[in-house]
């Protein structure tokens, strides 16, 4: 499939729904791995607002309020529009054409028996069997296919999705020649972060520290946060490895690490003194990250122009294989 | 309803799928039908190449042919783009965005319930069963819509699919607000054109006349058509009233057509000599617009240049509505 590609780097497709405000364990999971592929990778990274209608078409005056907060966290969390190409789905129109084009050719039935599909109804009841719920995969396979990715990372979870899509391609191909490659996966494995009160850290558990808190909220949240249940006062030994406070030592306190440790584990640093300590940390960790959130925010011109570049970029790789696509389907080029 | 529309004509939309040449039947029926409406409403007449791929996705070398005969047969039969928006569905990605975030609030069953669906699956087998396919109805209201339409001319048959398309719009209007009107059917009835063998004039019976046959082919297939099967010879009296020449000279032959109903019925008219004189008489009728349609033939750039004129004027139309939806669904404007 290399004659596919024009790229000399690999081309990879990544997309988040607009969740709003992003938190710690984005930046660690999401965020840092977008950074390090931005310069391995050619990079096409997306706000999937489309797919966030799926699941929240109920709540809309919500959406435009989420995209521009997370692509503020994206940015000042290290996203270089400069070196990735960084845009809003439906500011692609190609994208909807296509998918047009491609529910064509999908049976029904593959959508049907997808796991996922099921599984969601059954957690979120039957509002959610929607139409463009069900073709979920086949929007998510044109996210990708419309520039001809051939990586995108994953998720374990995510895989089946991936596999779908890699179905549609070949299905695709067969009835009208190689106009697509077939995206791989690259699994991506995050430690999960530990939130306040020790599971997952995630914004509908409540548990969580957002990139733009303020440096008061971030200090209130972690008096807050749950530490080894079996030390109660100072004093008592403690067992940092299974502490969330000792775990933000880590990443924000490193020079502080193994002094935290020892205290905790001795039982002679206590857990007030410990967490007033952490918080400290992740304030100074998180205040460039906040500094360049704060410049960005007041000037949201220049965020919509990024975007708007983005866009750009995105529509003229998406124009020429919609063009191929409308060809080889029969529509030819378009009169407009 | 009224505030919604802005123009004082009521806006109507119709559509035809690209079948190729039409043939005297589609005269009959469908072109003069859009010939009269053109003058009564304001509208918006669709070739609608995305429909012809749900069921002809895998002939795609015919499509765009199909596209252009018809064009042809349509404006030569007198569909006047000067006084109708006339245009190319996808020459409209906008109806694709429309759909796209449509898709996201149709409930599948709706559409799994249309009986339409689950016919045309025993019909045409499980091939058909295409996600597209099953969003059929989803695409069409997005036909209409996108103009705002108030009306649909429809036969009998499609009123189940115009009542889901009003389904479609009051759930969309109840989450959202009032933005589109509710589009009314207005049924037409044509009375069917028999074709060369008796049975309705239809290209998959193989027994039509087509609007651009040639006058010795016209001769050819009239030679062959089925007349009363109990007038063997010329002096046997014939029933004029069930005989598909006869039908032929009311519409083509109405200076003669006293006469030739008197000949047959004493059996003084052979069917040799009064297919003879129907057969001229339909080449003549048929002259006026075979030379308008010459003359557009050899004009493709014209052709294309109308369409691209009638696909702006939709494009503009469209553009506002979907402006609308983006923005009560909470996408808000494009940034490009």
């Amino acid at each position: 499939m290399e004659a596919i590609s024009t790229s000399r780097r690999k081309r990879i497709l990544s997309g988040m729904r607009p969740t709003g405000k992003l938190h710690v364990g984005h930046l660690m999971g999401a965020i840092e791995n977008w950074k390090r592929l931005q310069d391995e990778f050619e990079c096409f990274y997306m706000v999937a607002d489309w797919h966030a209608l799926t699941t929240a078409y109920r709540e809309p005056q919500e959406i435009r309020a989420r995209v521009h907060e997370m692509v503020l966290d994206y940015m000042a969390g290290g996203v270089d529009p400069e070196r990735c190409v960084f845009y809003v789905q439906s500011d692609v129109p190609e994208i909807a054409q296509l998918h047009l084009l491609l529910s064509m050719i999908v049976p029904v039935s593959w959508l049907e028996r997808s796991p996922s599909y099921k599984d969601q109804i059954t957690q979120l009841g039957s509002d959610i069997a929607t139409y463009g719920f069900l073709g979920y995969p086949v929007l998510m396979t044109c996210d990708i296919i419309i520039f001809k990715a051939q990586v995108v990372p994953v998720g374990q979870d995510q895989v089946p999705h991936l596999e779908l899509c890699r179905e549609i391609v070949r299905r695709f191909n067969g009835f009208y020649g190689p106009v697509f490659p077939e995206p791989h996966p690259r699994l991506t494995r995050f430690a999960a972060v530990p939130g306040l009160d020790g599971r997952k850290m995630s914004k509908s558990y409540g548990n969580d520290i957002l990139l733009a808190d303020e440096p008061d909220t971030i200090r209130q949240k972690m008096r807050n946060v749950l530490t080894d249940p079996g030390k109660v006062y100072k004093g008592d030994p403690g067992r940092p490895e299974i502490c969330t406070v000792y775990y933000f030592h880590k990443i924000y306190n490193q020079a502080e690490e193994k002094e935290i440790f020892e205290g905790c584990h001795s039982g002679a640093l206590g857990c007030v003194d410990c967490k007033k300590r952490c918080s400290e940390a992740i304030v100074r960790g998180l205040e460039p990250l906040q500094e360049r959130r704060r410049a960005l925010a007041a000037n949201p011109g220049a965020i919509d122009e990024m975007l708007r570049e983005g866009g750009m970029r995105a529509r003229e790789v998406a124009r020429e294989t919609l063009a191929e696509a409308r060809e080889v389907m029969g529509l030819g080029a378009p009169r407009i």
